[in-house]
């Protein structure tokens, strides 16, 4: 990526328990949804998205993704975000295992909704933009 | 649109604090930020974005936009989400100042960081999904 993401900023994305997921339709209309995501701590998000909804069917048409992380507060002083603009691609074998190791470590829940792999993707941060986040 | 919104759905939509606007670069790569939205309480939206932003240049550019409000729980029973299609208008005069007479009013705290008028869009919702929130 054009500049690498500076520690601080590579932890707040590994602690982010929920980011939300920009794709695009075929026919141009953009979607976004709540998503947990885990982070390879280098430059990589994975997600696992239905392979039949909106945003899954997205991904496959259109690799262009962006993911916001970002916490709101009432107190405006607070604010903080980052936006990911990445690539995706979808993941298999011992890739798919590897990122499915990081969602059962991170998201202890997931077995409370039976929560099995389906299209697990892989988010290549290829851009990105922060705010609040400074120090 | 095509399914009036439920009244336990507009008031999820009056009283949240933030959601999360999805748009496309003329390139076709999606962008996605958070904003304060302010609801008619009937099927349009209103936020204030930066003219010279990216998310600001994108409406004008292209008018469909998605919100997603959504809350986050780490108990993801409690998990709830509605997904708005619209199309953006920007607007002047007397609706912007009817907009903005909302803003002043959910948002207090617009004052600590002296927010003005700029671009100011109409959202108006053509479609809608929701989850979580049938109760």
């Amino acid at each position: 990526m054009a500049k690498p993401l500076p520690d601080r900023i590579k932890q707040y994305i590994s602690g982010a328990p929920v980011g939300r997921i920009a794709t695009v339709r075929p026919g141009g209309e953009p979607h976004v949804i709540p998503v947990c995501p885990v982070f390879d701590g280098d430059a990589t998000l994975y997600v696992d998205l239905a392979p039949g909804s909106v945003s899954g069917r997205n991904v496959l048409a259109n690799p262009r993704v962006t993911v916001l992380i970002d916490d709101y507060f009432d107190d405006w002083s607070k604010l903080r975000k980052v936006v990911l603009r990445c690539r995706a691609r979808p993941v298999e074998g011992p890739e798919q295992n590897a990122a499915w190791e990081r969602i059962r470590a991170k998201f202890p829940q997931y077995t409370s909704v039976d929560w099995q792999p389906r299209l697990t993707v892989a988010l290549h941060i290829e851009g990105w933009l922060q705010e609040g986040l400074d120090s």
